[in-house]
């Protein structure tokens, strides 16, 4: 089964990245560019087609290495 | 409109940051991961309705800034 996993600072944390290349983006002209986020993702295979047992395996390994809950939120897709 | 700027490395393209994450999963007891790629992505809010003007103007955000179309792919999702 395929998995996105998408993590992305939380909305009431600083985003000193995002706010970078949202910089960079009005200087090329893209005014149009009200806010930007920057986050990371992961696209995964896994060895199973059971969801509830995905979902339940992507929260842990989100929890516990692919995001930082403290300061990040993150969804999952399953596919 | 809000948009969803999605960056992956090309299938053809090694990934050594997705090759360590699955690493460290599988380390952690998460044996099910088959396969792993790591990528970056940007959510975005965007002063126009146009989806068609939003679809150009992210498109050539991608192509000189946000990806290296050498050696990554992108996704661009409106929403």
């Amino acid at each position: 089964m395929k998995a996105r996993v998408t993590v992305f600072p939380r909305p009431e944390v600083l985003d000193p990245q995002g706010k970078a290349v949202r910089e960079a983006l009005l200087r090329l002209g893209h005014a149009e560019v009200a806010d930007l986020r920057a986050g990371k993702c992961f696209d995964l295979e896994l060895a199973t087609e059971d969801h509830e047992l995905a979902r339940r395996e992507l929260a842990e390994m989100c929890e516990r290495l692919l995001a930082n809950p403290l300061v990040e939120r993150y969804e999952i897709q399953l596919g």
